[in-house]
C-alpha cells in the first residue's frame, strides 16, 4: 500500500516556471498571430563563448576514438576545473578541494536539502527563488520562516526574526529583487549566523553581474564566513550554460555541525551516493569558459544583459517604482496589484511574459519580475510596446 | 545549532566504489611499478559511436552562433529524444509522455526516493546496487528488507519475505550477480506486487546485454506491469555515456497511490523542483545513439563486452564457481572467503581490481564481482595473470 508522500500536500499544484509557460502557451493558442515577447523565465539567449564551443566540439570528436574516450569522471569533479574555479573565481582564497562540481545550482540545492535532512528549521528571504522553500518542503522540512525583503528595509531582512532557524538561504545579487547585499550587510549576516550557530546557504549564481568592486561577489570575501557558510554557484547565467548544465558548491573545511563533525565529509558521501557528476564533456567546456578568451567573451555578454536591464529600467521607471537591474539581470517592478493579475495584464495588453512576484513568496505580491536576459531586438520591441 | 542529519549514522563511512579506488591508489603508491588491471567499477572503455560524436561536435559549434544557441531545455526532456526512446526501446508500447529524461539512473533513483519519502518500507534484492539501500537510508527510510538472491534460489528472491514492503527494487540483468530474470519470474514479481499493492522500481540499465529474445528486456513486457512498476534506464552502459550522463525513467499513466492519485503527476512536479534536465547537448547525442547507425555501433560494442565476459568466464570457471556473464557485463564469482579479503588477495597477487561482493549486501559476502567492461588487451592480460 503506497501512500502519497505527505510532503506533496504542502506544495502548490505546479512549479512556478512551468505555470508561466503554460499560461504563455494558452495565450498563444488563443491568439496564434500575436508575437509574444519573453521577459519571464531567466533564460540566457546569447551564444556560448567561441572557445567553449570549440573545446566541446574537439572533445566530442575525441570521444569516438579509443585514445580519446573516457568513462566516468572523478566523483567530485574534474580536478583541472576545480583548480580553475579556485583560481579564477576565488583567487585561491578557497581550496580547490572544497569545490565539488555539479550540474547546476538548483540540483545542488536539492542535494544540500537532503544533506541537512527534515529536522532543520529554515529561514528564507521573502521573496526568493522558489526552490529553497519547495525543495525543503519536499524533503519533509516544516514551513520556513519568511524574512521579508521589501523597499522599506532596502531588501535586507531583519535577521532577528530568524534567530531560531538552523539554515538561512541568502541570494545576492538577489533573484528576484535584483538587490545586491553590501559588505556590511553580509558581515551582519555572517556575524549573526555565527552567534546563532546557523549555516548560511549562499547562492552566488548572479555574482558576475556585480560591476562595483566594493560589493562582495562571494560570501567568502566576508570575515568568518568559512565557519558558517556554503556557497552554490553556476555557469548558467555567467557563461550561457543554462542548457549545458554546470555548477559547483563550496563547503569549507572549517564548517562543522554542533557536534564538531565535518559537514564536508557528509557532503562528499552524499554526492557519491546520489549523483554521478556533471557531464565530463561539459566540464571541459567549463574549463574553457574560465580561460582568458572565455572570460573576455563572458564579460561582453554580461555587459549586453546589463544594458538590456538599463534600457528596461528606463522604459519602466516613469510608470512604476522599479528596483534592481543594476548589478543584476532582474528588475523588480511594483505594479500595485495581485501579481498573477498583473502577469495576465502584461500578457494580454503588451504580449509580454513576465514572472509574477507572488510566485517567489508572500512579500512578492504586488510585484512583477522582468528578466534582462534576451536579445536586443526582443528587449527593444518590448520597450516600444511599453 | 545545526545537528548532523541522523540518516548519516546508518551509512557506512564511504561509498563502495570510491573505497575500491582508494585501495587501488594506495596499492599503486606502494608499488609504483606494478601495472594494475581494472575489472572493478563497471566503467565503459569503448569509444562512443562515431555518429554520436559527430552530432555532439556539430551541435557544440552551433551553440556559439546566435541562430544555433539555445538555453534551458524542456523541463521533462527533449521531445524528439522522448519519442525516439518510446519507439526504439519500447516499440511504442510506452507513451513518450511517460518518459522523463535524466542525467542517469543513479540520480533518478535518488529522486524516486525523494518522491516516495521517508515513510515507505523498502525491499531490495541482496546483493544489489548500493544506491537502492544507501539512498533510501539517506532519505530517512528504515533499514530495508533484504531478499537474498543466491545460487540456491537461482538468484530470484522469495517474494513472500517482502509482503509488507511498499517499494521493491529489482534489477535485471542484475548488478552485481549477472542473473537475468525470466518472463515467468517477472510475471511472478508483477503479480505479487499487484496483490500486495506494491510499487516496483525496475532498473533496466543493462537490458541491452540480453541476447536471448525470450528473456524480457523491460518490465513493461510483463502483463499488468503498467499498474505497479516504474522503470529506470540509462545510456551509460549501452552507448558509453558513463561520462556524458544521460538516462530516463518511465512512470506509467496507470500508476497510482493507494488514494488513487497519480504518481506521474508528483514525479513531474518533483523533477521540475529539484532538477533542471540532462544537458541539452548530451540529449542530442542520445538521439544520435538511437539512430540506425548508432544502434549498429552499439551492437558491436555490446558484443565486444560480452566476448570479454565469455573469456573471463572461461578463465575463472575451473578454479571457481562463476555466475552471470552471459546476458550481462558482470561475473559473480564465489571465492569462498570474506570479500574484502579476497579483493585484497586479487589486488596483491594478480594486480587485478575487482569489487568485493559484501559491498552489495550481506548475501554478497564470499563473492567478487568481475566487470567485463574493458578493452580486449586488459582482459587478455588479466586472463594470463589468472
Amino acid at each position: 500500500m503506497v501512500s502519497r508522500n505527505i510532503t506533496f500536500q504542502s506544495l502548490n499544484g505546479s512549479y512556478l516556471f512551468p505555470e508561466v509557460l503554460r499560461r504563455k502557451l494558452a495565450f498563444q493558442q488563443q491568439f496564434p498571430h500575436e508575437k509574444i515577447l519573453s521577459l519571464g523565465i531567466g533564460d540566457t539567449t546569447e551564444p556560448l563563448p567561441g572557445v567553449v564551443s570549440q573545446v566541446l566540439a574537439d572533445k566530442s570528436l575525441m570521444f569516438s576514438s579509443p585514445e580519446g574516450y573516457s568513462g566516468y569522471g572523478p566523483d567530485l569533479g574534474n580536478m583541472e576545473l576545480r583548480k580553475k574555479i579556485a583560481e579564477v573565481i576565488y583567487q585561491n582564497t578557497v581550496d580547490w578541494q572544497e569545490i565539488v562540481i555539479s550540474d547546476g545550482s538548483k540540483c545542488d540545492i536539492a542535494r544540500l536539502q537532503l544533506l541537512f535532512g527534515s529536522q532543520v528549521k529554515i529561514g528564507v528571504q521573502d521573496p526568493a527563488y522558489p526552490v529553497y522553500v519547495e525543495g525543503s518542503l519536499l524533503n519533509g522540512v516544516k514551513q520556513p520562516v519568511f524574512l521579508p525583503c521589501t523597499p522599506e528595509n532596502n531588501f535586507f531582512p531583519d535577521l532577528r526574526n530568524a534567530a531560531l532557524c538552523d539554515l538561512l538561504y541568502f541570494c545576492s545579487p538577489n533573484n528576484p529583487t535584483g538587490a545586491v547585499a553590501t559588505r556590511e550587510q553580509l558581515q551582519e549576516l555572517v556575524d549573526t549566523a555565527k552567534k546563532n550557530k546557523q549555516i548560511i546557504i549562499f547562492d552566488a549564481a548572479y555574482s558576475f553581474f556585480i560591476q562595483d568592486e566594493h560589493l562582495p561577489r562571494s560570501i567568502f570575501e566576508i570575515e568568518g564566513a568559512r565557519e558558517v557558510a556554503i556557497e552554490t554557484h553556476s555557469f548558467s547565467k555567467i557563461a550561457g550554460f543554462t542548457g549545458l548544465r554546470l555548477g559547483w558548491t563550496v563547503v569549507p573545511h572549517q564548517l562543522k555541525y554542533c557536534s564538531g563533525e565535518s559537514v564536508k565529509k557528509d557532503w562528499e558521501r552524499l554526492v557519491n551516493t546520489t549523483f554521478n557528476g556533471a557531464s565530463t564533456l561539459v566540464q571541459q567546456g567549463g574549463i574553457a569558459a574560465l580561460s582568458p578568451e572565455g572570460l573576455s567573451e563572458i564579460k561582453k555578454t554580461i555587459e549586453h544583459y546589463l544594458e538590456n536591464g538599463r534600457m528596461l529600467f528606463n522604459a519602466l521607471k516613469d510608470k512604476y517604482q522599479v528596483y534592481g537591474g543594476t548589478h543584476s539581470p532582474y528588475l523588480w517592478v511594483n505594479v500595485g496589484k495581485p501579481s498573477w493579475e498583473a502577469f495576465d495584464d502584461f500578457l494580454h495588453t503588451y504580449k509580454i511574459v513576465t514572472t509574477p512576484g507572488g510566485g517567489f513568496g508572500p512579500a512578492g505580491e504586488g510585484f512583477l519580475r522582468f528578466s534582462a536576459f534576451g536579445n536586443r531586438k526582443t528587449v527593444q520591441e518590448a520597450i516600444e510596446r511599453l
